[in-house]
Order: structure tokens, then C-alpha cells, then sequence
């Protein structure tokens, strides 16, 4: 059976691949022959118009490894016209961002003779990405060879075959030269540096990039926090005037840091295209779902679902589901405590090893329950989220997040919260922030890079071992490749490293006035948490596909409101403050009073900060404004156009 | 001295006088000449291409009236070229809203045979006020014959000659008969209806329209807070578990029913075609100057003007100043109270009739100071606004709002909060607050109704007088309505109407649990607003040039931040009051932490409630993303046309 070109390492010239296509190794000789050749017919047919190859291995061998691997590339032509169909910004020659079309390419600054510089190794990718996932069906009824596999027009021909596990896994290639490159400006060397931000938007995308470069900023800007919360570690400052100082200048600075944030994010994103990029011409998600219709916006036709109903499986089920959650992870919070007080009388009453012993079953139940939950949860979320249906994979994620950060949260702090404003114990509060943000650095650290690094290395030995017996003593770099790539674990996207920087945030800011110590902390926490999630995106995951961000989206949100959260729980720490009390002999209700004015002062100067500050600085601004400009001018003309050929 | 074509009312049928322009009567004929030249000079020229004629009098006599007014008119032609240069949107065949091109004129909907019904009167007035605003100097050096009157490339000649004074006014000419329809339709039916807000936006423009519009919603939304508030006056209800609830429930609706107008108000704007056109494309100011530039939006020639320069301006003059003012304004409240309680002393010691006077003393001085006090404030804020050089209208008028706002806010409450918070008086809060409130109403309608129309009965008498004995018994429609309009008060905008809301709005939401009948007092007090304001802007003032608004701008803001401290005045009260106090008699602590604790609550709720409601109603944005796709996609298609002519 052969199935149009073959690849093998000597003939590797005939084009680049990019990115590699598994089906099951059962997959029918006829399916496979119609994916290829709807991915090879030309668009006017409703085909991809991509090269795409088999890869074949030279000798066959009991322990074969699956036959149906397959390549795909593409013409630089058809790259080209795809940046205009996804809707790619590029720089234009006069330094504005403006929508790349073929038409227009050599208008275009990175354009050289033959185009190679316009568009970047990610870039491609994500455009092979959006060929393959637009892949629609025609006037099949089924997928040939699947009766069961049912086609109607318009349906994402590769979300069919994926839901049904005929195709495994898509995923986009490494380039080694490039990623050597990048590993090395990256964090080979050690010295004090910037990261190379559009080196890594260049081979990830944007999105990742947005993740770096939001991690190295929040890192800088908990900088001063560090420097300032260090001598009061040091000396032992127990002054309270001090602290509530310190807590002021954190409520402070963590506003103006996100507020920037927010214009550094928009700089870089306009700097990449992003930010000029729609999010109404999006495509639909692979897994949407709906009657066929027409996009009110685009008039293409896809599928539609109202979002009516949408709402209704939001309020309805998915809301109630998220609070039901949260007030089971209270209760098993209010089990731990009981638990906690039971071990201490038991304790008290018969201090001897066994139940010394005992004091610390309930710390490790709680910990084992805890995790279980989040596991559970996270499942549910999941399931749950994709069941409402949304139509854009940013819309999805952001109901994803939010159920997700809502319940981490509750877990993460819960218990902290108790602590402070129930049981009042401002030691134990120190104590168990402490120990809490410690334990889950260590943990970090371990399960994100030691780990997979060692999984990986095992996982490489593996890989060549069986390379060398299939070919003997052949150099085979690019059939070794893919072979290890298919293997690695897929990166699931920014989550759960947004989730860490989130959790990290709540430490630092939540009690800030308690533990002026845990920026240090996580300063430290962050310098290593670049270089092992360089490390971890370089060689320990799949590479993943490029995700045009324009921003941080729901994460900002997320900060926001853990900093006005902050703002209230410094006050209520300072007001219970014996020393603060001290002041207030006579009257508690004087102290409270005072408390919550200056707490409704600094919401108010929150606001009215995050209102003057800009979200997009003016030169940003003014370019994106001459964009809608210049189109509504062309949109004019092209209708004196159509007027004058009537 | 015959400048061009005379008009008379004999032969009025030449053209439909628009815009009326009234020169001072000592100005020198070159100037006239030249002036005329420039606006019925051709656009390639540099001219406004418009018509005008000056206004003849039959007779001359010793008394007569200004010879130099001028009536300005157009071809529909050129109307419809000027409907493009301003950026009207108006309905496309679609029902979609759409960048009105000549060109492709009779692609648009109420586009009849000969273009009649395309524009609105107001628009037909605007587009001359814009085009008379951006009449700009080419090569002179001055105004002919008047040395003093320096120009240079680009200054706007009608400004300059505005500024000093060789300009008198120019305004829009009434239309008798569509008036005479409107006000009909809008006020003089006593029946219970809508007002019709689309006759309203095509005669006086969106911006009054707007204003109406919220008027009316705003009544109605306080409906509901009227009917439960009755009750507690009919029945004396003093039980204070009624008066949470009522806060409780006045607290969420005035969340909803701000939440809901910005969807309103972008359904209106939509439909009006001011929702998609760009603030960004509006020409500068008529005041704004600085060194001549360009534009680097659109490309044009126009003064520029430093934005760092306005911002030290508004920082380090306009804000500090602001704050010395509101300083000031306590001080004088402080100042008023001490006087009083000095008054009631020196009554208490020895209570005769000298004495008993002397206790309206200090109420009268306060009163007549901050008159005095907003008067001189009113002045500063305009003063400091012009000279901090805004470039666009809109944002010159959010400034001097936001200013004024501030100090009325400050002005108008703060007795109200002394006694409330300090003094801690509620039967003095509720006296005090019902007759503010009452005062307030019947001041306002008698300043705003009865006074101006009164004062214009008189000048119309006088007008007409003068007419009869110019011109006999001759009826001459067009030159008496020309004598009376030029005579009319000038409308100052909406800014003094918003303000009278607001400030309702505060009466009615700040100390809502200590007067539930506020609700229904306003609404008594807007039910005969809409007829005196509609009388108002009928027959009482100059016709207003029309303001394209896309919303209410920042009374938006205001009403919301309003909304907000309401939250915060309102559990306070709660949390004061002897009949909460007696739940927690043991302490008073507890009740505190209580308090606030449920507004904490209430205030997260109002902010998940703004974030959850939409702004811009679903259909309306799915139109707006289609209108934005296409000229994306027309600006590609441009491109193309010009890759493919090189």
C-alpha cells in the first residue's frame, strides 16, 4: 500500500514538515486514502491544499511502531494565503500593524524575495492547524470505511476522526536548529538577562510568550515588595506601624502593577498582531456543536447554537454545581478542624507516642481529601464547561478558569481564612502561611520539571534503544524524531502555570501584613520557575500549537480581584491586631471604624487609579485607531467602486 | 453695498434658509466679502461650497435692527457630500447600519428619488455647522481689514473671527411646521405615552434625544421604588426590618435598572447611527490650538498639541484647585453649622422675637454663599477646562462635568451627611432631606419654566412691536422668526438637566431607608419635567445644533458612582439606628462587623451584576462585528486593486 509520496530521511528535501498526523494503526486503507486526499485536493474543492506524506520506516519488525505516522507540509504560497485566511497582523512598512494579504505581501516589512521571513515557524504551524481543523465534510455521509462515523456538510472532518479515535493525535513538529537556538538565549546561559520574549513568541506563539513575559514581569514587580519585606524578617520588626506600612505600600503597588501590566500586555500584543485581531472571526471550536447556519457576522456557514440555551445550562446547572462544590470543600474544612481538636484532646489528655502520632492523621487526611477534590472537580469542570457548548475556544477556557480558580481558591485559602479571622491566631496563621507556600514551592518544583525531566530522559533511552534495533546503525534524525515527539506528554496549555503565579499572588498579597517574608519567597520560587518551565516547553513536553493571545484574558481578571480581595482582608488583619487594639483601649468599636474607612479609602483610590491609568498607551491607540480608519475609508471606496460599475 | 443674492420673503423659494449668522453691525464690508467668498467658495478651493444670502430689510429707520445677518443654505447635494465628510451612519438596505457614501447613496434605505428623506433637519444642520467649523484660513495673514485678526494655514476662520467678537453667534432657524408637529406630538396630548424619541433626535439632534430618553427610562425605573414607598408614608411604618428590606431592594434595582440603560441607550444610539461612528474622527474643537501638524489618525493638516502638557495642567492645577475648592466648601458648611448652633444659644437664653429671627439668620447667609459659592465655582471650571486644551468636545465636557459635578455633589449633601453621620440626627436627616428636596423641585421648575417663558412672552411682544412698525402691516414671516430666534437665549446644553437628575438621584438613593417617599416626590417632579423641558426646548431657547452622542457619556458614571455610595451611606444608616442597635444590645462590635459584612456583600453582588449584564444587546453587537468584518475585508480587496495597478 503506498499512499502518495513516502518520506524517508533521504528525501527529506522535497518539502518541510511541519506538523505530524497519528491514526490508530487499525485505521482502514480507504479512510485514510480519503483524508489524504481531501487534505491534498486543492481549495476550490474544499480541500486543505496541504503536502502531506507518509513516513516510512525502512525495516519492519515485530516491535513495529505505528505504520500510519504521517507528515504534513505546505508550499510557501498556500502558507501565505492562509495568514490571510486566519486573519494574521504583520508589520507594514510604514512600522503599523496592519492584515497580511497575498495580494498585498511585498508591501509588508519582513518580505523578502521568496517570503520565507514573513511568517514564523508557529505561525505556520497554527495556519496548518486552522486548514486541518476547517477541513469540512461536503456530501459525505460517513467517513469511508465507518458507517458508524456520520458526516453531514459543514462538519469538521478531523474533530469527527478525533472523537472517535481514529485519529489520535495531531501535534506540530520541533525544528532543532531553531530550538537550540532558542534553549540557549533562553536559559542556558546564566546571567542576568531579559528573556528573549520574541524568540519564544517566534517558536511557541503568543500565548506562551504572553505567559513569560507575564511571569518575568510579575516576578520584577514583586521585587520591591521583597527588597522592603526583607529587614523586617531580619530584625524581627514586630512594630505594627510597620506593618500596616507595608501592607498600604503592597495594596498600592499591586494595583499599579496590574494596571501597567495591562499596558505592557497590549504593547507586546500589538507588537505580535494579536491585539488588531477580532475575536468575532474567530473560528468555531472544533468541538461545537449546533445545527448548521450561517455566522450573522462572517455569512459563512458553520454550525449555530443559541446562546440562550447556553445560559440556561450556565445558571441553571453549572453554577448551582460550582456552589454545591464549594460548600462541600467548607464542610470538609470544618471535619478537618474537628478532627484537629479531637487529636489535640486526645493528646492532652494522654501524651504518649501513639497519639503524638495521631496529631498528624488529620493534616494528611485532609491533604489526601483535598487533592482528591481538586482532581474530581478539575474532571467535572471540564466535563461540565464543554457541555455548555461554547462556540470560540477563548469563550470555553474562560468558563473553564473561572470554575476552576473559584474552587482553588476556596481550597487553597480556606483554611487560612479560619485561621485568621475565626480562631483569631496570628501565629498559627504565620506559621501555616509559611509552611503552606513552602511545601507547595518544593512540590512545584518536583512534579513540574524534576519529574518529567526524568520521565523524559527514561522515556529518550527508550526511544533509541528500540531506533538502533529497528535500524541498525543508520542515521536517521528525522524518523527518531518523530518517533520520540509522538511519545512526549502533550502540554495542556498555560492553566496550570497561570493557577501557580494566582495561588503565589494570594500568599504574598492576602496576608501580606502577617508574613511580609513570602515575596522573597516567591521571588526565589519565580527565578527557577522561568528556568524550568523553559526547560519543560523545550524538551520535556510535545511542542504545542501556537495560541494568538491578545492578552491574558480571564488571569487578569483573576488578579484584580485577589487584590481588592487583599485590600479587605490586610484591613481586617490590622484591625485585629493587638497592638492596633492597644491603641483603642476604651472602645473596639472606634478601631473598627477607623478600619473600615481606611479600607473604603483604598478601594476608592484602587478605582480611581485603574481608571486614569490607560489600559493601552497612546501610541498604541493611535495606530489602532488609523487601522479602523483606513478600513472605513476603504470600505467608502470600495462602495464608490461597486457604485460606479452599476 | 448689495453682497451677492438678497433674501426677502418674496423670494425665499431660492433656497431653505438652515444656519443663521449674525455679524457685528460695525463690521467692515472686505470682511463680509471675503467671508461670504470663503463659504460659497468651491471645496477644491478651500470654501464650504454652501449658500448664503443676506437678510434685507424692507424699510430703514432709526431704530433698526442689525443689517449684518446672513441665512446659510445648501443644495441637497452638497448635504449629502458633507453626510459623508462628518461620517454619518444611516440604515442600509440590510437594516444594518452603515458609513453613508454618496456614491453609493441609493443603496440606503429612506434614500427616495431625489434624496429628501435621507437626512434629518438637525443632521441637514449639523453637517453645515461642521462644515462653516472647519472653513479654514489658506494664505491670509489676517482677516481683511482687521490687521489685529492674525491667521495662519489651517486656523478655523468662523473661531477666529468668534473669538474676537467680529462673529456675534450663528445658530439653526427653527422649522415652523415640523415644530409645530413635534411639540404636538411630544407635549401638548395630555395622554399617557412614550415620548417619541425618533421625532425628538430629528429635530433637535441625538444629544437632546438622548437626554429625554433617560429622562423617561429613569422615571419609570423609580416606578417601582415610588410604589413600595408610599406604604411606609401612608402607615407610618417605623418598624426598621421594612426599611432594610426597602434599602435592600432600592440598592440591587438601581444596579439593574443603570445596567439596563446602557443597553437602551445603545439600542437608540444604534438605531441613530451614532453608536459606530469614532470619537476618534471627530475634528478638533473649535477653541483647541496649538502648532499646526497632522493629524496621525487621519493624515489631515490640524493643530497638535501635546497630551503630557494637558496632563501636568489637569494634575497640577485643575485637580489641586478642585480640592481647595471642596476644602473650602466644608469649611463654609463647618462655619454654618457653628452659627446656627451659636444662634440657638443665644435663643435658648433669651428666646424673644430679635432672637428668634436671628435663627433663619445662619440658614439664609449659608444658602445665599453657596449660590454665591457654585456661581464662582461654575466660572473657574469653565475658565480651567478651555485652558487645559482639549482637542475633542466630548472630552472638554466629561472634564468640566466631572469638575462641577464633584463641587455640587460636595455642596448639595454634605449638610446632609454632617447631620446624618456626625450629628447622627435621623428626624433632623429626614426634615432636612424633604425640604431640600422639595425647595429644590419647585426653585427648578420655576427657574427652568415659568421664569424663561414669562421673560420670552415679553420679547416676543417687543419683537413683534418692532416688526409692525418697521415693516407696516406687510406680513413677513421669515424675517420676523430670523428678528426673534437671534433674540432667544442660547441653550447651554444638557450638562444643567443631567445635574438636576443626579441630583434627584441622590435624594431619592443615598438616605433611601430614612425617606422612602423621596421615590415618589421625583417622580411627581419628572412627570412635569419632561413638559416643561420639552416647552423649553421648544419655544423658550434658541434651536441647539445638534450633538451626535453615542451614550450619556459620563452622567453614566456618575449615576453609577452615586449607586455605589449609596450602598455604603445606606447600611451605615441601617447600621445607626436605635432599633438595630437594640438587636445587639451586649455590642456594639458585633452589629458593626454585621453591617459591614452585608455591605461588602451587597457591593460584590452590584459589581458581579455590571460584570454579568451585557452592555450592548446581542443583535446589536453581532451588527456591529459584521460592519467591522467588512471593512477589513474592504480594506484587503482595496489592496489587492492596488497590487494588481502597479
Amino acid at each position: 500500500m503506498q499512499l502518495g509520496l513516502s518520506v524517508s530521511d533521504s528525501d527529506v528535501s522535497s518539502f518541510t514538515p511541519l506538523v505530524v498526523l497519528e491514526l490508530a494503526d487499525d485505521t482502514k486503507a480507504e479512510a485514510i486514502t480519503w483524508l489524504l486526499n481531501r487534505i491534498r485536493d486543492k481549495q476550490q474543492n474544499g480541500g486543505a491544499e496541504l503536502l502531506v506524506n507518509q513516513l516510512l520506516f525502512p525495516a519492519q519488525d515485530d516491535q513495529k511502531p505505528n505504520p500510519n505516522v504521517f507528515l504534513v507540509g505546505s508550499t510557501l504560497q498556500r502558507l501565505l494565503n492562509g495568514a490571510e485566511d486566519v486573519g494574521l497582523f504583520k508589520e507594514f512598512q510604514d512600522g503599523t500593524m496592519r492584515g497580511f494579504t497575498y495580494a498585498n505581501r511585498e508591501s509588508f516589512k519582513d518580505f523578502n524575495g521568496d517570503g520565507e521571513g514573513v511568517l514564523s515557524d508557529a505561525e505556520c504551524q497554527y495556519i496548518i492547524k486552522h486548514e486541518l481543523d476547517t477541513l469540512r465534510a461536503k456530501n459525505e455521509e460517513h467517513v469511508p470505511g465507518y458507517p458508524k462515523l456520520k458526516l453531514y456538510p459543514g462538519k469538521s472532518v478531523v474533530r469527527r476522526l478525533q472523537s472517535k479515535g481514529v485519529l489520535i493525535q495531531y501535534f506540530p513538529l520541533h525544528n532543532k536548529e531553531d530550538l537550540k537556538r532558542l534553549s540557549f538565549s533562553w536559559y542556558k546561559k546564566f546571567k542576568l538577562s531579559f528573556q528573549p520574549l520574541d524568540d519564544i513568541r517566534h517558536y511557541f506563539g503568543e500565548g506562551l510568550a504572553l505567559y513569560f513575559g507575564f511571569l518575568e514581569y510579575f516576578t520584577f514587580a514583586l521585587v520591591p515588595m521583597a527588597l522592603i519585606g526583607i529587614p523586617y524578617y531580619l530584625f524581627d520588626w514586630e512594630d505594627y506601624d510597620k506593618y500596616v506600612l507595608f501592607a498600604v505600600f503592597n495594596l498600592v503597588w499591586s494595583t499599579v502593577f496590574l494596571e501597567v501590566w495591562k499596558r505592557c500586555s497590549a504593547t507586546l500584543a500589538y507588537g505580535w498582531g494579536t491585539l488588531s485581531r477580532k475575536k468575532a472571526f474567530e473560528e468555531p471550536r472544533a468541538g461545537f456543536h449546533g445545527a448548521l447556519g450561517f455566522n450573522p457576522v462572517t455569512g459563512r456557514e458553520e454550525p449555530v447554537y443559541p446562546s440562550s440555551k447556553r445560559q440556561l445550562r450556565i445558571y441553571l446547572v453549572s453554577v448551582p454545581f460550582v456552589l454545591l462544590c464549594l460548600y462541600l470543600s467548607f464542610y470538609v474544612m470544618m471535619v478537618y478542624f474537628d478532627m484537629e481538636f479531637w487529636a489535640i484532646n486526645i493528646y492532652n489528655e494522654n501524651p504518649d507516642i501513639a497519639t503524638s502520632i495521631l496529631l498528624f492523621v488529620p493534616s494528611i487526611i485532609y491533604a489526601v481529601v483535598i487533592e482528591i477534590m481538586n482532581l474530581l472537580y478539575r474532571f467535572a469542570a471540564e466535563f461540565l464547561t464543554d457541555w455548555e457548548n461554547h462556540r470560540l475556544e477563548s469563550s470555553f477556557q474562560n468558563h473553564l478558569v473561572l470554575k476552576v480558580l473559584v474552587f482553588n481558591f476556596v481550597n487553597c485559602f480556606a483554611s487560612l481564612f479560619y485561621i485568621a479571622f475565626v480562631m483569631q491566631d496570628m501565629v498559627l496563621l504565620r506559621q501555616s502561611l509559611a509552611t503552606l507556600l513552602i511545601t507547595s514551592q518544593i512540590l512545584n518544583q518536583v512534579m513540574e520539571a524534576f519529574l518529567p525531566y526524568w520521565l523524559q530522559r527514561r522515556r529518550n533511552k527508550k526511544v533509541h534503544k528500540r531506533m538502533r534495533r529497528l535500524m541498525g546503525d543508520k542515521e536517521l534524525p528525522l524518523l527518531g524524531q518523530v518517533q520520540l515527539e509522538t511519545e512526549m506528554n502533550t502540554y495542556l496549555g498555560t492553566f496550570d502555570d497561570y493557577l501557580e503565579q494566582f495561588l503565589l499572588f494570594g500568599y504574598v498579597s492576602l496576608f501580606s501584613c502577617v508574613y511580609p517574608l513570602a515575596a522573597v519567597l516567591v521571588v526565589l520560587n519565580n527565578i527557577t520557575e522561568v528556568y524550568s518551565d523553559a526547560f519543560k516547553m523545550c524538551h520535556v513536553f510535545k511542542r504545542p500549537f501556537s495560541e494568538p493571545a491578545t492578552n491574558i484574558g480571564v488571569w487578569q481578571l483573576a488578579f484584580e480581584t485577589m487584590s481588592i480581595i487583599a485590600v479587605v482582608t490586610n484591613c481586617a488583619l490590622i484591625g485585629l491586631s493587638p497592638q492596633m487594639k492597644a491603641y483603642f483601649p476604651e472602645s473596639d468599636t472606634q478601631l473598627i471604624l477607623i478600619v473600615v474607612t481606611i479600607e473604603h479609602v483604598l478601594l476608592a483610590f484602587k478605582f480611581i487609579l485603574a481608571f486614569v491609568i490607560p489600559d493601552v498607551p497612546k501610541h498604541i491607540q493611535v495606530n489602532l485607531a488609523k487601522l479602523e480608519f483606513d478600513s472605513l475609508e476603504a470600505l467608502k471606496k470600495r462602495k464608490i467602486l461597486e457604485a460606479t460599475e452599476t
